[in-house]
């Protein structure tokens, strides 16, 4: 665990304090207000936590250069805080844990598998025949690489990750625990009473520098290609079913689903639990705010909420209109009450 | 890979087509409208992909008798283009992954286990004491059999599935990757300020012909058992509850999730990311539609949508009730306008 | 499998039956009256299941000292025959099953680890430099514990299990299978065109008497912690991001999502399917109703309903008058049929 002084730290953010006696104190560690106590570095970003910055046992604090309250903490003074903050926690990362290169004795590879340069290979990875790993890519303990397929170069998948037979990864994609890619999509022709199986034959295609969060569940296509674009980030417990197209550089936020063959353009946001139906397409840029419904294709640079989805603007007016509906019923109660009443016999003329 | 040329596809499909010239072209594989491209055969089945279709770069398409338009692919003329792109797909599917007979030496079996004829048992596969597996049945990577654990005949378990002990799965049922059959029922009594765990002693069992999508979680009873009946299909990360009873040959989509006691019939279709409450009954061939809340039993043959759901009509008329509030309001504004205003004086009589 | 007699088993439970004759009959299994057969014992505990309990073939039935009804099962008159039957239950529990203390020869641990007395590491499990493992855990088959975690005393992984780099979890912490603790939070910067990563370099941290279940997701902290409190309870496929706090003894249920740095406090519930937006406070003993959308924080001892959540009271009032548009709808119109028109001309005064 590194340790610096009062000075170092104020000196590695390019910040001001003011008592020259604080210059030696210890900084063994950063952490959030809420959390931080002695020897711990903090930071100040939101004035709603003043009185916890007043009260914090931080041994110091990056503030605001015009914070004018006293505080407990030593107040190192920087233009931006947050930024600042970033460089003390880089500081005091924990060490990055290294995977050596090499194939441990116990992973099970098969025949005509082909591993890049400085491949890290680990316990009980299981690598079916004719499967290529690309250079520097590390499998953690446990997972599953099927057969014919194919992982790039650099990157990483966590312990326990399944690789379904055929599927394309690109280069520098990283895959958290529990991930599945390439499970059989769910499709099922019904007939004499039961649900016979239609065999999916496709892959799933993840491009470059995608992220695939912990328990996602992305199926292979009926045929052709399910398809995560570049540069797309997905959350955990996603799922993706067969023949969607994420598009480049997408947001993905946790326990959203994308139902069959559904197209997402780039840059496209799907906050958590989303649900999108099959056979649609949604624009370039579009997001869709969480628990949303998406029933029908959306044009680009959309905002849209609610269940089903609409645009952001309508649907906060359409909850307005809700709330206000006791006093609508008040209303046209009063208007019956003062109404002439109609005469009692059949007015239809 | 196999290769065909346009003359055997058409023999393949009985269709038609027109230059012989184009009879020896070369065939390579299959693909959908927007993947398609040179050596592939595509299939042309909703008119609004009539321009894509002009423009492909697909070698050969599939088309309904009566197109009349120019296309650049050679068109082949077929009664049903859709059912005829299965044969074809059939055509250039990949072989089918055999996983050969026979025990791994790294997987670890218990003592009374029973293996039936021509299982194949993966690497690190654990088997513990008392399970029996039956012929046929193909036991995944990293696959878990807890004790005395029944897995029926033909079955196929992909890498990386669990089963509880005392867990039992007829024949031909097929188990994705993560998921998870016999985890404790989620059930704690409050006493003293704690929550105290409640013994959850029974089983899962899954009758004949069920398939079991990617990270699915199904609890095990209280007491007695978790109940999936015959032909049932449930897809990715669905959460089943503890002593649930699905009927047979029912649909659950995606992250469908059904609490403890539940009682779905027959033929009922979930669709995705619905919630049901527990110790209700759903009756059969009632279909509940997509992030729909049920909480409160459904007789059979309904279809419903909604949070809380209702009837799928009454639903929709709600919709459109509340997506007209806003002409509602503006014509009592206009009501109250026009009334002739009351005297100022109190006027309760 | 235990055998008694109908005499044995109403000394167990303290109950009174009529006939003699009867007390030799055996009992061989307990069972809930819609699945209770020969050999077995039941209960009734609701009236409307009356029909079901007479005609059951169950050997005998727990039954509240006043039943007059006549049944088929010997009936066993006990004062509450729901609590009575958990000891019945108990009796016939299958023998839980013991992992035996010992490292299995299959596992890999690696340098510097420390193993408690009495742990049962099972087979193919991966425990990472620095790692341990308090006395009398078990850490079930191919689960995985990061460089330097730590797992606490009398803990129980199920298999197939991720603990992450550095976490730590208390004692007689539960957990199933599929669960991830430690994957990335989810935090990208966007920057020129594109999501970078930045760096997850906290921890999990889980307390005492937690239960996790099955493919949970616990995301680790962006720094400091993301943290469990004591007692807490979860259930399968719940997703908490990273620098959550969950406080003491709440319960979370099944498919529930909670996004980033939001606090909850002491027994808070979060029903099924329920959606949690970042950075906010939910007080303590407040009760999130299945499937709402939380997006402000929440004062102690609610009770809140609907998406976006409002108090349940509140919601269902809402509910109510949503349900009564039509009316609504036919009381404006005919108001507005009955209303002297307005003259013709402009009225603006």
């Amino acid at each position: 665990m590194p340790q610096i002084t009062v000075q170092e730290l104020a000196a590695l953010v390019g910040g001001q304090f003011v008592s020259e006696a604080d210059g030696g104190r210890a900084i063994t560690g950063a952490a959030a207000l809420a959390d931080a106590g002695a020897g711990h570095c903090t930071f100040f970003g939101n004035a709603k936590y003043l009185p916890q910055l007043k009260a914090s046992r931080a041994t110091a604090a990056l503030v605001p250069l015009d914070l004018s309250e006293a505080i407990s903490p030593v107040a190192i003074r920087v233009e931006n805080p947050s930024l600042a903050f970033a460089k003390v926690l880089e500081k005091f990362a924990p060490e990055p844990i290294h995977f050596a290169p090499g194939v441990h004795p116990t992973a099970v590879i098969g025949r005509d598998v082909v591993l890049g340069e400085n491949v890290s290979i680990q316990p009980f990875v299981v690598i079916e025949d004719g499967a290529r790993i690309g250079a520097n890519s590390v499998l953690g303990a446990h997972t599953y690489i099927g057969h014919a397929a194919s992982v790039g170069a650099d990157c990483h998948l966590a312990p326990r990750v399944t690789i379904g037979a055929r599927c394309v990864l690109g280069n520098r994609v990283i895959i958290h625990s529990g991930a599945v890619l390439g499970s059989d999509g769910f499709g099922f022709e019904f007939a004499a009473g039961r649900h016979v199986k239609i065999p999916q034959t496709g892959i799933v295609q993840v491009d470059d520098d995608v992220e695939i969060g912990a328990n996602v569940t992305i199926d292979r296509a009926r045929f052709g290609r399910t398809w995560i674009q570049e540069g797309t980030k997905i959350d955990n417990l996603v799922q993706i079913a067969h023949n969607v197209v994420v598009g480049k550089h997408c947001i993905i936020v946790s326990q959203t689903g994308i139902s069959g063959s559904t197209r997402l353009g780039n840059y496209v946001t799907l906050a958590g639990q989303v649900g999108v139906v099959g056979h649609i397409e949604i624009g370039d840029q579009t997001v869709v705010a969480a628990q949303s419904g998406v029933s029908k294709s959306l044009a680009p640079k959309q905002i849209v909420f609610g269940y089903p989805a609409m645009p952001l603007r309508e649907a906060k007016e359409q909850l307005a209109y809700i709330g206000r509906l006791p006093k609508l019923y008040a209303r046209v109660k009063k208007l019956e009450k003062n109404a002439v009443s109609p005469p009692d016999f059949p007015s239809e003329t």
